[in-house]
């Protein structure tokens, strides 16, 4: 099957919002084997969405939307699915039983217009939402099939999940399998040229490389009859690429660098604890982002002002008027402060400006890591080049991540 | 002028990255009063590249895009746009020199594939690339225009910035002025209901509401002739609004809460401090997400495991033992323990269960905050019905940004 995502939501031509829908909905689809053939917004407008409907089923048999399903006036998703289809829109008793039911169980009085919300198109088939008033619908006129969601992710997560899957997994046309391997201290030029040979060599698998922020990834796909034989064509061309670029390999399960790092830290029965300056609670969070990080992470200090530096991490006052709170000094007065405290074999700190103002006379994007690996202390310097606030910020976290892994393949 | 925005990437068809150009384009094109009519995401594809350029241009005459002019072969934006245009490729000598200086300079070799990053097409017009080896560039053929841009947002927001915006100003055929009104306690249907005689009657300015995740917003714009008479029609508008939905407004600069929370303290001269479980390290980041926040942000202590919250926070074991880590108890000490370290008047605590496993026999989704704002102290529970890690503690993030909202407004 060929798909077309159609995203339908003013708020995100304004820029208001991002289309995560589109990112979620492309993956699940890959998993099934369902190629993407594009992505189109559009706003809450009748002629726009019908153009695109046209342009979509022009190469895809398969349309799945997202929004455009609330109870105001300027949502026409349905009223336009149907007027394309050629069918009406009718009120499912069974639709406005569950609506008032929605309402009658939260206390909330159900305003006129969210009885829009029960009226479908006929012979459309009901995709029920446990997280919301709008459901969704399935519709097809046998050649071209809709799946239509409601906008808010909480709500069309659990609805694809649930009702579309089952759905799409009865009519895959086969299996797709792919691996997103990751890579570091390799260029995405670099790493074409060494895969050069097999990347013109090969339709199946394919080989197709990724700059991502601050490292590269390559992903090996291959879509066959099955799910094991796409497996085995994939696996074998792994074979042919782990002589040409293994080390610089460091996950073959598109992981993060940080998620590799706390694996090999509880494989050691190893603990982690964080002290942060200029990333204010970033670097703790991308931890505890990764489920069953508890296992190895002790907690972070969030030492945001100078006293708290000295309050909290023994930094020394003298430290920080002679080199200031971005300087090599106290990135490592902190780590070991923080080793102090906490007792982590892995400890790790960072100080330095994410902007957007220079401070004591140093230039934004300059920060120093401070590491304590069992007990053997190492601090580098950093320049960022980045422009914002966050791309510095995010930097700095993947230079941290970046210097565990490495003390954890030294020792 | 009307734009399509063409995002070109076989990563985004298969959910790796998520389009955040898409989102920076839009705001950046509302600001310059030019519409934004759709997006478009195509993979690295001739077929689909040509036919997403015939679409768009049927109502668009302008067409900006990102992506596809990296130096490996499946890149073909240039070539495909040049096709479309029915001009050609040529070896541009000043980039081959800009691209050779930039490899010179970080003392890299030039890989030979990167040489194609200095061919354009004939009749087009440089868009220099500061921070990448990939130049833009925009070509006219008087009816229809387009600009090109390289795919990683710290390339394309500078050359946006610095090169396209000055040019897009100079065609500009309105001013749009708009404000994003956010709100607080008051569902979409209902602030629909509110405002319906004014939206009704309405072409210019428009208002329209908006779900956020956990609060609601609208928007007033109006486009005239001059800036000065849409943001006049604008501030009318807000006076016909303000009586009727005002007291659950808290902001009208499209700020988010946490944003009024800092101000609001700084204008008092106040600190604030966290203690974050659950969360682990998200709330302290979003508030340093936010430039200035030193001004406002002593710091915070993520305190993830049980000795953590003893150690750092003074919560008593028998306290940890006979309620739990998840419990108002444990959140009550912890904010406790977080005044007597920090001093700051504003503290604020949370401890819960982000999941995927529920523990301590209580349930995913359960999570007490702890306020301790000028001495007194203030404890809630909450239960999140989203589904995922992340969603719930978004959730508790902008619970703990609400508590403090409210006692601020209450003192």
């Amino acid at each position: 099957m060929k798909a077309t995502i159609l995203t339908i939501g003013t708020e995100i031509l304004f820029g208001s919002i991002t289309n995560t829908n589109s990112v979620y909905l492309s993956q699940q689809l890959q998993n099934l084997g369902v190629d993407v053939l594009r992505h189109i917004t559009v706003g809450d407008n009748e002629g726009r969405l019908l153009k695109a409907l046209e342009y979509a089923y022009e190469d895809s048999d398969l349309v799945l939307t997202t929004g455009g399903l609330g109870p105001t006036e300027d949502d026409l998703t349905k009223e336009t699915i149907a007027k394309y289809f050629g069918t009406t829109l009718k009120e499912d008793p069974k639709q406005l039983a569950i609506l008032k039911g929605w309402y009658a169980k939260q206390n909330r009085v159900m305003a006129k217009n969210n009885i829009k919300q029960a009226w479908l198109p006929e012979g459309s088939e009901v995709l029920p939402n446990p997280n919301g008033t709008a459901p969704g619908f399935y519709y097809t006129d046998g050649k071209r099939h809709i799946y239509v969601m409601p906008g808010p992710p909480r709500e069309n997560i659990p609805m694809f999940r649930d009702y579309v899957t089952p759905k799409l997994a009865q009519s895959r046309d086969g299996y797709l399998y792919y691996k997103m391997i990751r890579t570091i201290g390799i260029g995405e030029s670099d790493l074409e040229m060494a895969l050069i040979d097999l990347i013109d060599g090969q339709t199946d698998p394919t080989i197709a490389t990724y700059a991502k922020q601050f490292s590269c990834a390559f992903r090996v796909t291959s879509k066959r009859a099955t799910l094991e034989e796409s497996k085995a064509a994939v696996e074998e061309m792994m074979q042919k690429i782990r002589p040409i670029v293994g080390k610089y390999i460091y996950s073959e399960e598109d992981e993060e660098l940080l998620q590799v790092d706390l694996r090999m830290l509880k494989e050691r029965g190893e603990k982690l604890a964080c002290a942060e300056s200029m990333t204010g609670g970033q670097f703790a969070k991308s931890v505890t982002d990764i489920p069953g990080a508890s296992a190895v992470f002790y907690g972070g200090k969030v030492t945001y002002c100078n006293p708290a530096k000295t309050a909290e991490l023994c930094v020394k006052p003298d430290t920080l008027d002679k080199y200031g709170a971005v300087s090599a000094q106290t990135a490592e007065e902190m780590v070991r402060g923080l080793y102090l405290y906490t007792g982590c074999s892995c400890c790790i700190s960072v100080t330095g400006l994410a902007g957007p103002d220079p401070d004591e006379g140093k230039p934004v994007g300059l920060f120093y890591v401070g590491l304590m690996y069992r007990g053997k202390v190492t601090v580098k310097e950093f320049r960022s080049h980045q422009r914002t606030r966050t791309d510095i910020r995010n930097f700095a976290c993947i230079q941290m991540a970046r210097m565990i892994y490495e003390a954890l393949n030294k020792d």
